[in-house]
């Protein structure tokens, strides 16, 4: 099997705390010819870990060196159009983190570049490869509730001082839209929408509640999905608390974590992989031709993306996803 | 002590397992001395169980026979309004089951009424004397859980066939707005006001789930208090599931039961006592002059009221509950 040479452009805490031990785990598959970052003692240090690949000085002279066949971009969200656009430019592949842009207008952007493209873009979604969530649309599919009517997600991030992310300079000042709850949201949502469909409108309201955290902190949310699902989905990235994801049905209720599913009452156990390992094989897959980019279609992140930009703007009112697309 | 001599209106099922129990309690306060229901029969019985005050045919008889100093009024909603105001043309006192009226409009006439009579109205919310909710309200006021942020509360009624208020008439025919969804959930309301305050706007999306229960029984909803507490209520009177009435603050969360508050993972048991029999005490000592009608107040009823008519009326937009009143 042929390895693909894969540059890797920002090395920031994504680049060091969640791919490179995936990536660590495909030596088979990939082989990490060249770094670059913003922040030249980061690329160097990173360069180290790797085992000492090229380090360039910028993205461009990566770009044309001849040692990738592809880049994965971890850069602040305003970075991911133009870094995108300049990897296809040259017939570099790209796998590129959530969210796929700051805005829904721009990410359109990104979905037509791909389009338009013989080469990969593939928007890491780590939440597409959660064995749970796919277990739990599984379960629903079976009727194991019986019709779904309603679905509540309370998620409490408590984010404090101790957190990395915190500090990042482009997360202090956001130039994405509700800064965290686009940036931790589009996971959320992927979720959602991978258990339960699209949705149809949401109405929600967003606040700044913590001055630690640059822009807006919390959300809370009602909607529908176009099944009839009504849900309820609510976040803070300062409050500390124990998340609930629950789904109730005509028939049953379940309640899904991360390493199991509770189906009325009974415990169904699912082993928790590496999501991050799963997507850079999924990832292998796509550009080897070996199959369909399903998981990273940059249509499915400009979704994910919609509902919390419908939600940012809903004040309290209804808005259709749809019509953000 | 001079007892009150009270006119049982309605002989249905509240007043036969939600009144009399009570009143068999605080006979010191009031003396049944007159009963009277569309069905004979009932009102029959109901004398009976009392011991055997006088049966009237008809509702102008009674507040005709000099016999009462107050009713009590337990009917199909859509008749409050006319109860109330034929008693206060004849100088007696009322109290009237929840909800106040079929919907805000004529809810406000039931207030006119009261604010022009020298009688009191008092709109029995049975909820406002549950210690439980006053014991969540002064543990916010100080400080417990620090600034309160947010509210959720979901309640599964499950009401199925062997419930007997399913199979009532004015049930199964809801003349009364959102149907089960006012009759049940202005006791809701009322608790989340007492505790949280005054509700600014709402958006909420309602649903027929059921085809066992007449009119709507689902309804879940977003909104804001008036002092940025955001909210969360999801009811469905057809499903069964564990009720779940969580507020979380900056420094800390409650769960709230009917016999206790969890605070920050610690138990505070609270006495559940019957909230009818604290009801029709509190009715004594204002019509007894002793205190204001607070908790009876015919404009707290219709604030109730207010947010379900907001809610069903909202269909996922932003309603202000106060451009309804």
């Amino acid at each position: 099997m042929e390895k693909v040479r894969l540059g890797i452009v920002g090395c920031g805490i994504a680049a060091r705390t969640l791919h490179l031990p995936a990536l660590k785990k495909l030596s088979h598959l990939f082989e990490i010819t060249a770094v670059t970052s913003r922040t030249k003692e980061h690329a160097e240090e990173f360069a180290e870990m790797v085992g000492n690949p090229r380090v360039f000085e910028n993205y461009e002279d990566l770009l044309d060196s001849g040692l990738v066949d592809a880049v994965d971009l971890t850069l602040p969200v305003e970075l991911n159009l133009p870094f995108i656009e300049k990897a296809l430019q040259r017939g570099v592949h790209v796998i590129c983190e959530k969210p796929i842009s700051i805005d829904v207008e721009t990410g359109k952007r990104v979905v037509r570049l791909a389009g338009n493209s013989d080469k990969t873009v593939y928007i890491a979604e780590s939440f597409r490869h959660v064995p749970a969530f796919w277990k739990a649309k599984e379960l629903i599919e079976e009727g194991k509730v019986g019709e779904p009517v309603y679905m509540n997600w309370q998620i409490w991030v408590g984010m404090d001082e101790s957190n990395e992310y915190v500090h990042t300079d482009w997360r202090r000042n956001p130039k994405h839209v509700g800064g965290f709850l686009s940036d931790g949201g589009v996971h959320h949502v992927a979720a959602m929408r991978l258990i339960l469909g699209e949705v149809e409108w949401v109405s929600a309201i967003v606040k700044d509640l913590s001055p630690l955290l640059g822009g807006m902190d919390f959300l809370s949310s009602i909607f529908e999905f176009e099944n009839g699902v009504v849900g309820n989905y609510t976040v803070s990235y300062s409050l500390k608390g124990n998340d609930r994801f629950e789904i109730a049905g005509t028939k049953g209720r379940m309640e899904i974590f991360w390493d199991k599913i509770v189906l009325n009452g009974k415990e169904i156990e699912v082993h928790h992989e590496d999501s991050y390992q799963k997507e850079f094989e999924d990832f292998y897959r796509v550009i080897t031709g070996e199959k369909k980019n399903d998981l990273g279609d940059p249509l499915e992140a400009l979704k994910d993306l919609a509902f919390i930009e419908a939600c940012v703007r809903s004040q309290g009112s209804r808005v259709s996803v749809s019509s953000l697309l």
